[in-house]
């Protein structure tokens, strides 16, 4: 908790501290002294104190005195970055995840790039506190095994945490994207000293991460945030998770690009597009990335797409109002990348209107600070969070 | 947490209690030590130990050695219960709510119950620990006051906690129907030891209380758990909360009434209905308890429009389960008596089929042990929780 108040403050007195936390003086002044003790904390100058008292002293984070890596393999890129302890990135690198199906061949190539990403930060490997790897798909956290990765053929119960451990000489944390980047958000982004925070993540399809009461929220099975998977249209079409109508079946590139197509297909609307003109010369140049630049552009069949998906988004993040009553909702992920700014305005419209505690205050909602970068960063604040936040959560359920 | 053992086992030993804690057999013994001088836990006996060690001592709750009073304000009746520390009810007495809007004449009216029902259980004034109120509609538990209670005309900003107080002598919590409803399934009821649990409560509308990390959730706004606000039918009609086709719109007393009416009146499938020759005799016989009734008794109108109640519900239990992953769904209130099996069996075959997670484990779906008076011994149990229950959540939000 203490760390937690100087990690959030940018400059923060015990004196300060005691007053947030509630904690007595000598608490908190035995607690400073081990984090000084263990160059985690440094002091910073004092401040005067009006009406001429005792100066206090300003604590900060030392955030040269450690650092974190944090990795997201992909089916198709390997991605790397090292951040000092405020979450900050040094160095982020990307390469081609190695093809083939043999997890050797991808764990040797990340072992390279880790090492890679951290001579080019000049970061000795002695002050990295541990690695934080990101993955798609069902993992195991207790085993450390990915179970059946999307994409990744025969990668059954592949012991990855084991593998690249023994690679990198690094103690290797695992998790999902969408829980790495709200813990991103939440130790440098957007989400920082926020209670309660929703982080839908927009990739292939549509996972979520939660911090409720200021902790990773996990769930009971470690499968909490799935809100690609509500029912949003309800005599919608079937969804491969066994539900009907679900966001994510509506929303997700295919579906999106589908959907354009059809419209550019029927040529409604289509006058002043520049996205019909493409379409006409060739379909298959209208891909995901070309729509959401269209859309951005306010190309006016691709924004009219763009913001039916985000009415769906919208509904679903009533329910998490409503449900979980979160502060603060975070939309980010390489699927809405271009077109963040009409998701956000879409779904504040409608947790202005709808929620039924919208009386007593509106949900805040934003677009991630960290951008497409926000499941890298999270990887490497994963570490960070482990070693450094109060895991109350973990000594209650014990 | 050493208490939180004590009071989930039948009978624990402090080596027990340090295996499940992890805390060191030190810790417990001194913990242990203040629950036995402060009476809250007593010795009862020992137990022989396999391979001839030194016998154990078993600890129990000592539930005779403090008690606590639950009360429910509802605009027809007042309910109010006696509990132990157990959570299990001694007493439980009703009575009507004085007609009129003067808040003292019902507050009166409440400390006269209170009076009643602690005399009843032989219970003296100083060993309660404190009153639960549990009242209708948005409360301000900050400041005590109850905002707006449906129903109760000209109740703006009542000091209702104040009041009580006052005129009962005990300390006054205060809290909403569905929340306390959760609160006295964990302390006494079917979530037990539950980690993370949701609570349907069914009354006028549907309401919801959420245990998180064995702690009371109740979000950024302190309105967690509006279940009954979840978007069912896309194209359905308006709710008065703002949104559209909400669970609460099309599974609430009156639509069912109303619905049950609308297929007596076109005759469709109504062969064998008792139902229907009461509609014949007199439309008013048909009110929503009657129709509850009929539909435990198997009637096929009453049968059929209770099981589409009860889809509508499963619909946003899926949505629970994916989003927040609970371990388990307790269905409860005036609401669903007398069908709760048939609401129980819907919402479980569905979370067999439709939750993204439901191949790592099935959410769990039980009707509330405590029935009818969930909330009345909520209300009690909602004093045990602030007084012994592990409050860690509140140290770091702090």
């Amino acid at each position: 908790m203490v760390l937690d108040q100087i990690q959030l403050a940018d400059g923060i007195s015990r004196v300060e501290i005691a007053q947030r936390t509630g904690l007595t003086p000598q608490t908190v002044s035995g607690i400073v002294r081990r984090l000084l003790d263990e160059q985690i904390v440094r002091e910073d100058g004092a401040s005067r104190v009006a009406g001429g008292g005792k100066p206090r002293t300003t604590l900060r984070v030392n955030a040269d005195a450690g650092s974190a890596v944090g990795l997201v393999l992909d089916p198709l890129e390997l991605t790397c970055s090292v951040v000092d302890l405020l979450g900050r990135p040094l160095v982020v690198k990307r390469r081609p995840t190695p093809p083939g199906t043999d997890p050797s061949h991808v764990v040797a190539a990340m072992a390279e790039l880790v090492a890679d990403v951290l001579a080019k930060a000049g970061v000795p490997r002695d002050k990295v506190l541990g690695l934080g790897l990101v993955t798609p798909g069902p993992i195991d956290q207790q085993s450390g095994v990915i179970v059946a990765p999307p994409q990744l053929a025969h990668w059954t119960r592949v012991p990855l945490q084991q593998m690249l451990g023994d690679a990198t000489g690094l103690p290797v944390t695992l998790d999902n994207d969408a829980t790495a980047a709200a813990v991103g958000e939440r130790w440098a982004g957007r989400a920082k000293g926020v209670a309660n925070v929703a982080y839908l993540f927009f990739g292939t399809g549509i996972g979520g991460g939660l911090i409720l009461n200021h902790q990773v929220y996990r769930g009971g099975s470690r499968n909490a945030g799935e809100f690609g998977h509500s029912t949003v249209l309800s005599d919608g079409p079937e969804c491969y998770c066994g539900n009907r109508g679900c966001l994510e079946r509506l929303v997700n590139p295919s579906a999106i690009v589908a959907e354009t197509h059809r419209r550019l297909a029927e040529r409604s609307g289509t006058g002043g597009s520049a996205l019909a003109r493409s379409y006409a010369q060739d379909p298959a140049l209208v891909d995901h990335a070309a729509i959401q630049r269209a859309a951005g552009a306010g190309d006016p069949v691709a924004t009219a797409v763009v913001d039916e998906a985000a009415r769906h988004v919208a509904s679903v993040a009533v329910s998490i109002a409503n449900f979980i009553d979160v502060d603060l909702i975070i939309l980010g992920g390489q699927g809405i990348q271009h077109v963040e700014s009409r998701y956000v305005e879409a779904v504040a419209s409608v947790l202005a209107a709808r929620p039924l505690a919208r009386h007593i205050r509106v949900v805040e909602v934003a677009a991630s600070a960290l951008g497409t970068d926000a499941a890298v960063v999270g990887s490497a604040a994963l570490v960070l969070h482990a070693a450094y936040s109060p895991q109350l959560s973990e000594l209650v359920s014990a």
